[in-house]
């Protein structure tokens, strides 16, 4: 069944308004008509089967039949803060870590990041990319849809991670050595609920005081595998794992 | 160091000669000159530091300076079977499954594949395909270059996969059922250097009958985490669990 995140303001006991891009989308695209059923989303998490009301021209109304208790959401909150890569990977970046769970995503500005967002430039982005885990949200049928924050400074970033229990960093040296640590190693010690910081440098990877700075900020270097990966692939690579790990490992 | 995938009929004992598409990338991308290192990998596996001697116009000759004894493949065989996808999404898919350390991609006509591939189509998707995986092995530091197969039908492939020790297909309505098989039930009983064949729908994925057709000839249905995921990221986060699985979880 089809899934729309509806903001919490157009919710009433029984009753859901829906407006703006997702008229179209249920009109136009799905072409669905008075009668038929949708998933409707709330920002908490919940999530009802409603059926179709009224089709206006720009407000679709449904009317909530049953509520649903699936949660498909990690159960460690995930946030990947991902130097700026170049073209669009990071459209890429959070349309599949959104279908592999990740909460929040947080572009920064990384040394080796060749790409410069000036602000109009981010607020064009930002829309762009809230559009799309919004999107990838509905198909993967996520209780939750991320948040994207806007571009951060690396010293941005590690105010921002401070309060995370758990903080890593993919190093590509880390890779190399035989001392290496593994995400295994220090997903064995998250618990439920805990929050995890995952940050992947950019195309060519930190500089080593990019690497500094982090490790005395109590971030961990860790490996991604023994195989060298592109930016774009790494965030995929820790989400996977760590789906595997909490998810997948635990069932028959 | 930049690494290059030679055939075998141009080693020698302590010289290789380089010919074709690497001559430009060594002289025009990467602007080596005499006496810069470079790493070949040879089919069988081995690798060896190189030092360039000759830098002519259609030929690069180097000298074996050190045979490297690193070994980043995995440690168990993965095929993908990739039911053929729109757009240039397979493309993205070999890429990335390359450096998750996929062994083989076999394309195949799914009956839910919107896209179908002539004689004259293939030929060039399969040559542009070589490229992006050999490329990519080069990118990751691979010691082999994954093998891409012809288009095959779904018996084609069948046949192809009976002599695998493990046979599995990602099936969404396993996902919505609380007696799933995950991933990792199969996983652990894999052995080193078994090999497991993964097959993967197109958009909408498999048909009842496919499904009922792979279980039949032995493939397991499994759930690839309990978010639907897109088929292109779902063959990504199979290849991640197995690095997962046999390279991360057995180290610290």
């Amino acid at each position: 069944m089809q899934r729309y995140f509806v903001p919490a303001a157009t919710w009433s006991e029984q009753t859901i308004k829906i407006i703006g891009d997702d008229v179209h989308h249920i009109k136009r695209v799905m072409r669905f008509k008075v009668g038929d059923q949708i998933i409707c989303s709330h920002p908490d998490g919940h999530a009802a089967i409603c059926k179709i009301t009224i089709l206006d021209n720009n407000v679709v109304y449904v009317d909530i039949v049953e509520w649903l208790d699936q949660n498909v959401e990690l159960p460690v909150e995930v946030t990947i803060a991902q130097g700026l890569p170049k073209a669009d990977k990071l459209e890429m970046i959070v349309q599949k870590g959104t279908e592999l769970g990740a909460s929040n995503f947080i572009p920064f500005q990384a040394s080796r990041s060749v790409v410069k967002w000036d602000e109009k430039r981010q607020d064009k982005k930002l829309k762009r990319l809230s559009k799309i885990v919004k999107e990838a949200s509905e198909q993967s049928h996520r209780n939750k849809v991320p948040m994207i924050y806007p571009n951060q400074s690396l010293s941005e970033l590690i105010d921002l991670a401070s309060s995370y229990d758990f903080k890593v960093f993919a190093y590509e040296e880390e890779a190399k050595t035989s001392e290496y640590h593994s995400l295994s190693s220090v997903l064995k010690q998250v618990g439920e609920q805990q929050r995890i910081f995952v940050c992947i440098g950019p195309e060519g990877g930190f500089t080593e005081a990019e690497a500094v700075s982090l490790k005395d900020n109590g971030f961990q270097a860790i490996r991604l595998g023994p195989r060298i990966l592109r930016t774009e692939t790494a965030s995929l690579y820790a989400l996977a794992c760590i789906s595997y790990h909490f998810e997948e490992m635990r069932c028959n």
